[in-house]
């Protein structure tokens, strides 16, 4: 296959290396990028005088006529072409004639992959936030409906204390918050132009590259060409906060799946984001968020496979980087495919109060109120009141009762300085209600962190 | 979207779940395998009496009806048949009516799954296995050709010790024989048959799964059907094999990397394996060892991303264990090439005697045998011997020669007891040949291992 | 610090570099491998007549001495010491003068920490496979006294069909036995003796492989020794067989962690192998296998982090080799205390019989057995009964009772075909004896599977 | 082994159990961090009126002299106590008497590990970034002397295009620069007090988080203290920091290693940071790049390990969590010292100038700037320029000189339209210097470069 670069290499390539060294097979997903990059360059030569008026125009409305077509389905891509960036320049070339050459002046495929995949990654780090900020309305809507609704909090899967479920759901809406955040803060440190860097040294013409990065929006050019060209932060950033997100969406799906169990039964999801088995007509499976949790195996595959491969890469360019697209191609799908089904799947489930609330009744839920009532009524340090309250859970466990049920008397005998008011303390509401600490799961305190919530909803709705 | 298993599910399931959920864009892989399967798991239905002579008949040749068209491409698939497996069972329904339906008598899509892959799996363990030994060849006809040919052992990239070419060719050799090793373990650890598990608790229809297994060229059925429908050991160890196989082709590619450089200078890859750059026209970069080297990222990914996927899932199967597939196949499909193309690299390569003669006179290369000289002739301790021939060295340096140049009576002065005969033993040529102990680089050794590889490739063919 | 070896090297190191550069803090765990093999390494260099009688005896009393000032905590290592080779061989010719230095006579720092390395994963090779058998012991013997103690087969932690526990612990005897497999298989391909392959070209001096290998149990000396300096293939071998072997265990505790949760109840941790919380007088922590499934990450991580380290590394010895011992070392000590406690817990862990039979009541179980009641006495196809049965179940919901406990006439509205002799078909008990395919759950079957295991358990323990 | 906690839990626990669960002997390196984080609770709580004047005095002087006693080595740790927090806190109570137990008041262990890992990441955040600092100074004092000196530029590890090497340095600036800011980033999303969360849902005592957020240093309380006992995303995003920054040096380490080797000999280490080899007394390894470089797979690793141990946890704090920290520990020590070492190990190299100069003449280094001069001068579309250049540079193999000393006369016999001047464009360090625009090579643009990476280091200094 004889190629558009071919300047010392005499033989033919084989037709193994075209198969094995083709990126085009997947990096067709940058022809937006790659004309965007190729409109802004070219009206930058213009502006330098490196191109003249029809030159420039010729390009232009070539590039827009092939963006068309391949939008149509009706361009023809050739694995001889390698790679998006040759596709398309050949096709202008063809099209316009010489005038398409000129479209390469003062550029290097290195800085114009760097730029087209900076570009694809900045584009969907946005578009990853955007999708987020749904999830969360989603989150807060559920957590307004629920500040009341009581289930057992849990620690090491036992039964721990009474939350309420406006205070789990606020838990998730700090994480994917934190995530935002995540991807806000690459955004801001990647947003710089990589054009102009040439194969690696820059270039002799009179370019303006402040010029190209504010065309396509960039903050500035990068500072250092030998950097840019080998640079892929931006996409190890891109993977690794993915890598995150979908961390906190496997823990959201294990509860999910717990809480679709027969044992819980907390929740319901829609039958629209649950499946059936094909061999026994009972089921109904929450697969939506099993697969989201299976999905975190991937996108930390694709994470290891960019560390790897970056791992003792001589600068600059070497070939092997051609391997930083498909894993993030990957896990950006992923990751905006699992948070919009997320969110469905949460908007949509049934939320089973008198469930939760029943749970509530096993496990001593209010052993740590009555340990902090000894603390604080009959003044004992932590530590024995701790002691003590463990003996009457024992007991209450021989009586085969909820501590929230036992009888005030069997208290007494155990702590004499007890008095009547400890049933108050030993009331699950009650128990929920006391943690009015900042950040706590009573509800006036849960409604406080609702309003925080929606308050900085509002300012990012804003933005 | 209505789908084929929707026993107790009565809304229909969101077009978002059809997509997230669907395997078939990635399992449709499998149809070879699958129609394999259920032709056998038919054949033996029919043998217990399950399906009658016609039923059997309309079965099989629905089953490669499809098949055919499936091979040209006439066969179409839609997202909402979910998988392969159900794709497949519809269209044979449409085609022979009920008689279809009881095709999934006695299985379960879970053991179907399990079946398919792991029929998969073996199959391209076995194609791998033999990619490998084309390789071996390869490797044994260049280090036939180069006992003579002496470079540069290196250390902590440094030259240590004249070896020959033919000796760097067959430390490749061994980890590729290993590898090999690896792959034939994995095959017959997993060669077991999980079909006729259903579920995942067996069935009540007297099935013959020795009759399966042994129709499918298992070598038996597996013991224990609940691991069965969990187990995906075997996708594991095809994971990592090819990762280790990775690992080697990484290290053998950094070599071909450096070898190639101007620096080092040591071959040449052909044309045909090689590229020009699209800016620089002097430019022929070896992308063929580069991409080699970064496809190790991914194989790496694929195998962490299934061990994550795996980790912490409770029995049995787990929708999660729907990502088993795409790493598997993205790693066979990897190694397969990457193994064919270098096999083609190094077949095609010249290797330029002379530059690696060359670069043994530099660096002090029979330092060790001046070493063993003292020890042998002169009855120094090792460590004595190592220390004065540093000196020795440190002289040579600010002489500007190499060792094997440095006049005897330099060596005299420092070690009196030394004779004229250690000359001998600072040329290089005889430095090689000196290491006769077995496994060492003399030309004598290193032809029996070239013997011992060619017996081992022998007794592989004969197999 | 001035160094044991210090050839050309004329500064001294800086103590930063000492400190950055030594492996003693951790490669002092081979102390015996080292001995061993120095031991052996000797009497083969006598043997060959390079050492006299004295000078052998010297140096094993010298080696015993040490090993035993080491073992009672005696020695003093010094960190400029670098290593642990160096450590004792320095010690050494403190103790028996100039023969110390022999020893290292035809071998090199490459080739004994090759064989020392190789020689602790051997060790610990058959350690955890031994380990690994007690494991099975224990839940052969769990097995035996459940075969008829039923519970909820899940899939998707959805109840699916009624199994037995012994059923459900043969499950993850089949895993575990595979991972023995694994080990077993890796210690035949990797046992093959390093020793006197030097720095990476052999020897001159007469040695004798073939003596050494058999004096420290390897199968033969390995065949190319450029190759035997360079290859950690062993060691990334036990890493991913721990990796797996995690793996499954991770699967184990999470089923644990689930059934000690008040939701399902099914079975309870022995006090030993349970904590409390710090705060929550009640709670009772399933902390064993939590931490258990936990240490799956440090062993998947260790095996990352030696494939990295040697992906793209040129022959032959590196110093970012030494990177390689760390994470083996964690991860054997992680497998082997893993396997110790796992056993101890199941061990002492009790089962609560009647919680599992009742949980088999929930989740309409029975339904593939009324499915394949329609297919086998009405002679509808499966996907017909699958449908039919699908709708009884949600008639069942309607009514609030489990499908097995359905009145007779409900299903007949149904299905006019079905007769009274349905009702055995909708008892859990008799679904799940029903399942005798070979490897099913019923308890004749799971009888014979328990056999087969008592068998391979017994012939491990004769080998 | 009787323990601090153990309100229900009867049976002592086994001496298994407590050595697979104690986290003492990792987490005894939080000791500062405890005693600061218990001081300020204590502090509030006095504030708030739950301690009185004489217990907070108790209180301070008593963990004051703990830690007195724990850096002089004095204190002595039991594995029974379990953990750092219980270590101190027994000993304390121990010290001063009841008092001691109160300080747990209205705090968990969950929130207490979670505000002293908290607080070394943030610290040990502040201090990888100042170590960063220092060596981006030595960085800029390289290239400071280093803007004449002309190397070959590469890609694909062939000669590119000249560049110098103060431009190189500065490349690896930019990467550290983005490292710094990626610490910054995550210490500020960090920035988070933990401690009143409690067990999971905040506590009823009148507790003050604003109070102890101010005194520890965070910007505020978290908001949600469900989140809060669950969040290890500090600890992630410092793993991932320490990835991306040790990638980057393994990348600078590969280069020192290529550049020391006898093929490139662009620079020599200092020999107080090379060592020599065992067996072969000419050596002089570069083992601290390779060392760096190796320990690149110990941090990915250690990154993969805690995002597989999160991966699907439930709320709120599992034990699985408790495998958090030996992976955070280790990371960060290997990053202290790695960029330590390399610093030092860059401020004492020595650049051979004539050797890189010398390499330039390699490889027909002004390739790019004929291809220029062809579009420039001669008007050509650049594709056709480069493939002219090519021929040229074919016959210039041929001729068997550099592309720099081709006679003009030939190059006019390709193209015509060449003038004299020509021979300008093919000097070398015309074809540097020609590179001027933004970001490229030209001594001019690269002093540019340096002068405003020294306006940011002052700006930092300044911080």
């Amino acid at each position: 296959m004889a190629k558009l670069a071919s300047g010392r290499v005499t033989e033919q390539s084989s037709e193994l290396l075209d198969r094995f060294n083709a990126s085009l097979p997947f990096d067709r997903k940058l022809y937006a990028e790659d004309i965007r990059g190729s409109i802004a360059h070219a009206t930058m030569l213009h502006a330098q005088g490196i191109l003249n008026d029809s030159e420039l125009s010729d390009i232009v409305s070539g590039l827009q006529q092939i963006e068309k077509e391949i939008e149509e389905g009706s361009f023809s891509f050739e694995i001889g072409d390698e790679d998006i960036h040759m596709a398309i320049e050949k096709c202008l070339t063809e099209m316009i004639g010489d005038t398409g050459k000129k479209l390469h002046t003062a550029r290097s495929r290195n800085d114009q992959v760097a730029l087209d995949f900076r570009l694809y990654v900045q584009k969907n780090t946005l578009r990853v936030k955007s999708q987020l900020l749904k999830l969360e309305a989603v989150l807060l809507k559920i957590a307004k409906s629920n500040t009341d609704t009581m289930l057992p909090g849990m620690t090491h899967l036992q039964h721990a204390q009474p939350i309420n479920f406006a205070y789990h759901m606020l838990a998730y809406m700090s994480m994917f918050k934190r995530d935002i955040e995540r991807f806000e803060s690459a955004y801001l440190r990647n947003n710089y132009s990589p054009i102009g860097c040439a194969a690696l040294a820059g270039t002799p013409h009179p370019i303006d590259r402040e010029k190209t990065a504010e065309l396509l929006g960039f903050e500035a050019p990068t500072i250092n060409c030998l950097d840019t060209v080998s640079d892929r932060d931006f996409a190890l950033d891109i993977l690794y906060n993915i890598s995150v997100l979908m961390t906190h969406i496997s823990r959201l799906s294990e509860e999910l799946i717990l809480w679709s169990s027969s044992e819980f039964g907390f929740i319901s999801l829609s039958d629209s984001y649950s499946t059936s088995s094909s061999i026994m007509p009972q089921k109904k499976n929450p697969d939506v968020p099993e697969l989201l949790r299976g999905k975190t195996g991937r996108v930390y595959g694709n994470l290891i496979a960019l560390l790897t491969v970056l791992k003792g890469l001589p600068l600059a360019y070497n070939k092997d980087m051609q391997e930083d697209k498909e894993g993030v191609f990957d896990s950006v799908e992923t990751a905006l495919l699992s948070v919009e089904i997320l969110t469905a799947a949460l908007d949509t489930m049934t939320v089973h109060r008198e469930k939760m609330a029943q749970a509530c009744r096993q496990g001593h839920l209010s052993a740590t109120d009555l340990a902090d009532y000894l603390v604080q009524k009959c003044g004992m340090p932590f530590r024995d009141a701790y002691k003590i309250t463990g003996a009457i859970v024992v007991e209450a466990e021989k009586m085969e009762v909820d501590l929230s049920e036992l009888p005030v008397e069997v208290i007494k005998a155990f702590a004499p300085c007890v008095g009547d008011d400890v049933e108050t303390f030993l009331d699950l509401r009650h128990s929920m209600n006391a943690r009015t600490s900042q950040g706590g799961t009573a509800t006036t305190e849960t409604e406080h962190q609702i309003a925080w919530f929606a308050a900085w909803l509002e300012s990012k709705a804003r933005e």
